[in-house]
């Protein structure tokens, strides 16, 4: 895990209790802590008592991607630079989007959401280019065929970070089809996450988010020197 | 097999002895006799021995689709109103499409070419997606990941006949992963043959020309019956 | 989308707020709506919703294919010369060929169907082969084996579309057998659709209705010049 | 292994040296000696040196199936009622078949071959049906999409060995398809066997005759005790 | 459908309603009538409605693998020599074998069933193998590595039916690992039907069994004439 | 593509006089010109051929990675900040880890190779593991179980593009092993290429160093204006 | 069954009348029976009714691993030298892992857990080595990409047992990622057992433990004869 | 890597060259050094080189498994009790089964061999049953089916490693079915390894046999301080 990065648990398979347990744990080290994977009964088990234990703290849920967390009140985000585009082909593919766009929230990036662009009508797709072409990191998230990280990858000159979704049903195989053709895409730039794993896409561009911050901060530090 | 088509012989698997035993023998009931996946080797076994025994006749083969065909010197075709386009990503695809290409146009049809217009570098296909929906059909030929399908389905209203290829290496699986694309199109108007089929695709396309010239002719008897 | 085509909704994966919205949202340009894949519960709650608000239109579920539409009282449909034909196995396929069958109808189709004919009794298929040939496209849907593509398509000279279903257990694995089954078919004529998307058959097999149309349309306009 | 059928090497995977050792070794213990799967090269080497060790005695090799076999001039075959009906698509298919139709003789049963009838010209099948039909067992080899299984089992009442063979391309998957297809019949009184293993049905075939055989000879013995 | 035998009906996917009316109808022409893969719930209603009808016929309902049949009063089997050794591996594949059994009785055959013989104690199986050697065709039925068949069939000489189970977990992928296995047989006489598939097997065994019944009775035929 | 990268032909199914053709024509416009997959046939016959044409020009081979470029003589390489680090796991990954480390150069970027460092000996990797936290952006290549990805991506902070090789035998599938292991990876911060894609490894890296260095250039832009 | 080991009932997939029947049976023969696959409601059931039948035996259900056992009050384990290691990956994989070990303690084994060390944090893991190389054997149960297995098998010289979990989602297909990771180790030393299978990892070790303790019975057998 | 185990490499796909240099290398600083999968054209170029440099010493070559090693004239080989029991099941496992019991026996182990022992003929099984059950561990190779995993688990009480191998066609998958097949075993006590891998079931015996020695030296250990 990244230095400065909030604890991030993986809350599918955990019970409730355990999840508590853990998360509670981890309040009292960090000033920000985020539960992926959480249901909405389990969200709401967490709100209950947590809320009861620390009635002036501030509890979150984010029921169309299923993300838990709690950012301390005394908790002073720094802006950074830069930007992440989140594009998406349908609209059956926006809970993984969100997934993606809020984790790399949390982990303190900006993201501006570019949805609904599939393929079948590529049209809309090519009026948001720029604005994505202008962003630092691409995450592409898509079921079905998947073609959109494709397009895009082709399209714009910045990292791509594919996301298959299981999205689909037939010879989709549950994503299978989605993840192939993102793997096997024929424009540089692209690389491939699991599928459905928004937390992933959303975790590796904050990663490269704070590479360039660090790159900056040592360039600048040499500037400084050198003068 | 529809009537006033050739005859088409699937070469592959089939000796050069065989091969010459059939070609031959379909001579004898038909103008226009048409192999396919004829190898080199085969292809000069075929003309070798054609040629010895109908010397005034001529035989033509195409290597770069492993077609081999003989169209009688008293052949008379007729042309036919539309063309089909076939489409193609990259320049390894190009076997394939001119299977397709060939197929259709011994079968009587039109055949306009874009080639080499993957989805990598999208806007080389937006500059010809005007030619290609003035077709009746479209075939496209992609491998690697077969997004093109989609993009040219989502482009054209023209039926769409999707051949995957097996190029590409990894998790590419022998055109596996441009087939599931092709089947899990988003966009609508698309239908598949198998990996690496251009003959299925040009047969196909040309089924749908003579469904089209026959609609018209029977159109026209009806105009006539009703004056 | 074609032009003149309706607009096609894919209700599988969003919610009856979302479905709701955007069936209305499409009513304000259109004078017909469709959406497929749409359960009972939403159904009923699209037809509550929208009687209430257009009490004096008339809105249709067809429940054996999970199709809903709406039909504006002052739509007029262009009757358009030859049919589709509908083949279909066992019972078991009857959901997804009536999906092809109810939007092929509604892309302005006429279908004839021609259900329970598969290849364990095949004297009941040929005793209809004369009423498919006479079609101007043919779509077979079937599930297990899917041998019927194979066998409709070596009797008939018309374009098939094959729809692979996933009925069938085992072995069978959701209708990969029934695809790679249709995509190795050794009839030619036959291209294939996604296992269950008897939508996709529908469409495809209008978008070739549709391209017949306008070609005997520029036949006749091309006649009245030559006269 | 059923008493008096003779002992069958399978010859893959064997270096020429075992094989002839082997063979030898039954030679003398037995009248019929077979080995499958035996290529010219080894058979040749075969040939060349059991001749010289038996010169009096006569080796065969069917090069159109791979059997190497020998029957000693002093093997006396019963005759036995009944026949055997293999079945096959295409020509690709010619060897598979032969291995199964070659094995079933050797194992002391007539065979009645009825080849190049596939499923995408099903007259042809529909001529021969009674033929087929009047046999005890029925063998159906075939390759791509597997098909003809499915409709002679539907046409015929006597048990059918299906041999899927791994003819074709693609999808194909080297027989995964016609393997799936055969599996999945919809015809009821077909069994299968591994793809390409024309010897594994005719060996079964034979079984089935060997038990009605047996079966005839105690109905005949308790014929005569109850007299 | 092989003459004399019942009507079967396979009562998956269809609803209870649809089942009934086949049910009736099948009545009318036939004096057994029998539905496989019929659940609790629609034999219940089966009963009912069918004995409210006809009051004086007889219903069964096999619970344990799921064959509903109705048998006329009037119905007079003959008995037939010989019989059918179902045999199985474990408990879970008691289901299976139970729907091979009595699809057996049910076409008129006897059969004996020796269960729970599975290979990781093989020898409760030896003790059974001569029971097992004096029936005319064997029906092996087994789950998780599906080892049993080729033990069976190394070990008898009459022809073996295998029928892989899903019964499994992990690595099994719903009982592909028991196809693969008696697909691979290295023992001769063995073929195979689709997983789960007791009614195949069970059906199969009865066409072998109807076909030694008629080579007898040919063979009797001819002795007379002979006499 | 990215302004400023060099352009690079795939090599792989392209003919060597096509490859030529290529090569020289992209030559004209740039000084820098790379094909990948090129073996030592055609590697040879672009030198021979090059060389003459271009008697002052340099070329060159990689013939461990299967990499050929030109770069020109007046070409002049910017050195940027900050490395990549290509760690591998075994000496059979040693030329695809290539692929990846020299295509990453010739787009500008510094390579740091730590090699031979498979989970089996782990303390080998654990003495580097400063210098790989060190880097910028890390490419984990490695074959048989690919396990190598997950625990570099556990012990740095960096962005960890994972390569998968087919390197393996058995139940490794080409690589498919490593493809889902580095895809299910357990720790963050991890993405995937196409397996045996080093060249799209090193491309997608070197894309990361080019946003890099655009960001500190804008980071720079900014602190001279806000002076 | 090894001499000495109690029974072990499969629980999965047999009513919980039928387990109870087998359970008691088993209990007039033997001292210790255990039931492994036996759900809360099974559980239960089988408390309910031995407590009835046994009020003065001890009935102990492990809801954490599935496993329901009775050791009689008279029955006297002896303790043996040395002990198994059983180390998991994640929280997720806590129940498999207990399935294992308290399998190996129900068979006589002494169990050290070494739970939620994951190669996400190998220093954890690094930590514990010692205790694991201390062992006789190593379980090792990691589900999601499994490569734990790789990286104790490289640490540790005791045989390792590597249990696959389903852990996991998208490309995890099930378990069947870790399963090809753990059968592609690089690290000598490890075998599998199927995907959830800790059943079969704890007998797997307790076999080990029992063949350890028998040789070391004949070596000091050995030794007194020597003396 | 196990204290006193030799130095084992992995010839395959490394270069004669660099072979030669590994093994050279590892002679400096070790007695015995083996390598596994070197062809015999890479096994002659190792004896020529190191010969000429070490004209004293010897050097084996194993062609029927592909194993060369050098043992240093100076090495001392203590023997020890026990055994390990190498069962394979036709003539083509032969290769696989070779490089198991060499592999032990390189380690220090005696091999006890028992081939051709398939379950198509389980007698020749069943006579050596109690000499693999005084084994102390049983490596069982088989390919096909792989049932004789399960059958002979089924038999003895002693930890059994199944090794798949590739032998066979068809549905046999290189493998993949003897490694179901092993993995669901029945029959507890089975562990596996990868397809074709009698390294690794070698080693692994190897591991147990030295686990076994170590655990008897603590207890003669203990023996001597209880005294
Ligand atoms: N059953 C269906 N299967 C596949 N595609 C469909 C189906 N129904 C509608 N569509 C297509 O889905 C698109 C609309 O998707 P959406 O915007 O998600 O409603 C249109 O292009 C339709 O042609
Ligand atoms: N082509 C074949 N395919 C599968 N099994 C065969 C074939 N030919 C012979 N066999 C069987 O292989 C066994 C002999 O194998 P082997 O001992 O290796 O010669 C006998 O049981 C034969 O029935
Ligand atoms: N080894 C490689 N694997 C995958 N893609 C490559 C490789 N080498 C070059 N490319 C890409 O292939 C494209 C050029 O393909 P082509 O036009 O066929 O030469 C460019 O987009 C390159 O970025
Ligand atoms: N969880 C388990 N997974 C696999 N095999 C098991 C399991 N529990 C018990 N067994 C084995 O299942 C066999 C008993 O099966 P059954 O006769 O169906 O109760 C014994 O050989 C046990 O060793
Ligand atoms: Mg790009
Ligand atoms: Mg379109
Ligand atoms: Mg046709
Ligand atoms: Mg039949
Ligand atoms: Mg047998
Ligand atoms: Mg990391
Ligand atoms: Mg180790
Ligand atoms: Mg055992």
């Amino acid at each position: 895990r990244r230095k400065g990065f909030p604890e991030i648990i993986f809350g599918e398979g955990k019970s409730r209790e355990h999840l508590l347990g853990i998360f509670e744990r981890l309040m009292r080290f960090h000033k920000k802590v985020v539960a992926t994977r959480v249901d909405q009964e389990k969200a709401s088990y967490l709100t209950a008592n947590l809320k009861e234990r620390y009635p002036t703290e501030h509890f979150e849920y984010r029921n169309d991607c299923n993300i838990f967390y709690w950012i301390s009140h005394d908790y002073v985000e720094i802006k950074k630079p830069g930007y992440i585009a989140v594009v998406s082909a349908g609209t059956s593919d926006f809970s993984v989007a969100e997934e993606a766009a809020v984790t790399a929230e949390l982990l303190g990036c900006e993201v501006k959401r570019i949805y609904d662009v599939g393929v079948a009508g590529i049209h809309r797709l090519l009026d948001k280019i720029e604005m994505i072409e202008r962003s630092r990191v691409v995450i592409v998230v898509a079921g079905m065929e998947g073609a959109l990280a494709s397009v895009v990858g082709g399209l714009v000159s910045k990292p791509v970070i594919a996301v298959p979704t299981s999205v689909g049903y037939g010879a989709n195989f549950r994503g299978l089809s989605a993840l192939l053709t993102m793997l096997n895409s024929c424009a540089s730039g692209v690389s491939v996450v699991n599928i459905d794993n928004g937390f992933g896409a959303g975790y590796y561009a904050a990663t490269i988010m704070a590479v360039i911050e660090q790159a900056i901060a040592e360039a600048k530090a040499l500037g400084r020197e050198e003068k």
